[in-house]
């Protein structure tokens, strides 16, 4: 049986440690991060441009680019975040909406899991920011943010796999579950 | 200026509560999950094969599909850590290596960055494991590899990018920093 510390419970995460019986028959101690998880959007206009968001994180020390994206509300379906956050961060409503499936951001310790979607048939309505997110919307040709995701200049990892799996899709290279 | 407090300090994670001003003149508490980092590595032999890890991970309830990867040791070079976790994980060193890239696994709230490698002219050496690791080492054709890695059945995300990363520098189209 799982035995669980709670160390820290905190408005976003949970953290653990846990004793946990290993399918090789030993039993270790793991520190475990919870968190609700979260949904990310690549949203393409009629221009075959992407929407990325330059926020300002603590958690990198600066300035990252990153696709709206956002935490699951409790009870919330992945795609209905990833609708609310293309509202509330970018200011666009999406008529056509696909998987692009889901990621483990840091398996080893941190269990979050982030559902990706592609967002097409855009549309523009009132955006709702919060005070603490400090972010400037920019839209980006497709071709470029790709070849950013591929040669490093992008960092967040939800968005260079969004961009990667999205841009599979568009060339008819397979549609995520 | 920021204000710190610590809330958990564990063997691999810290874990603080941050209060930050924003270049937007507010001033918001952040928690953040301080880590020391880590590096991963695409090992392709010369069958175009790549070495994939199939490992149980208790923050993702299951076994995932991994690249060999591991934590930096205090002072050590990412490049040296991929090349120590390739010998311990999968037995192989490599002549060649190449930078992927960094990223960010997930900068909303844990500040850990990976370090990404492609290797080549791959030998066979003894390998090392810990008991607390739990895993098979496989060897997958590249093609399969990045197949999975855009259709969603791989889910970790630094062995998603560094595989489609690795596949751009195979292709000629591009090598990031």
């Amino acid at each position: 049986m799982k035995q669980v510390s709670t160390k820290f419970r905190g408005r976003v995460i949970t953290v653990n440690v846990e004793t946990v019986p290993l399918p090789n028959g030993t039993v270790a101690d793991f520190e475990i991060i919870h968190h609700p998880g979260g949904a990310a959007v690549v949203a393409i206009d009629a221009q075959d441009q992407v929407c990325l968001i330059h926020q300002y994180r603590p958690a990198a020390d600066g300035w990252v680019w990153e696709l709206p994206a956002g935490r699951l509300e409790p009870g919330e379906p992945p795609q209905e975040t990833a609708r609310r956050e293309l509202i509330e961060e970018a200011g666009r409503e999406a008529v056509h909406w696909q998987s692009l499936g889901s990621i483990l951001s840091s398996p080893g310790v941190f269990a979050e899991t982030l559902h990706l979607y592609l967002a097409r048939g855009l549309s523009e309505c009132p955006l709702a920011r919060e005070p603490h997110e400090v972010m400037e919307v920019h839209w980006m040709p497709m071709a470029e943010a790709v070849r950013r995701a591929l040669q490093g200049e992008l960092r967040d990892a939800k968005t260079i796999i969004a961009l990667l799996r999205a841009q599979a899709v568009l060339d008819g290279r397979g549609s995520p579950a």
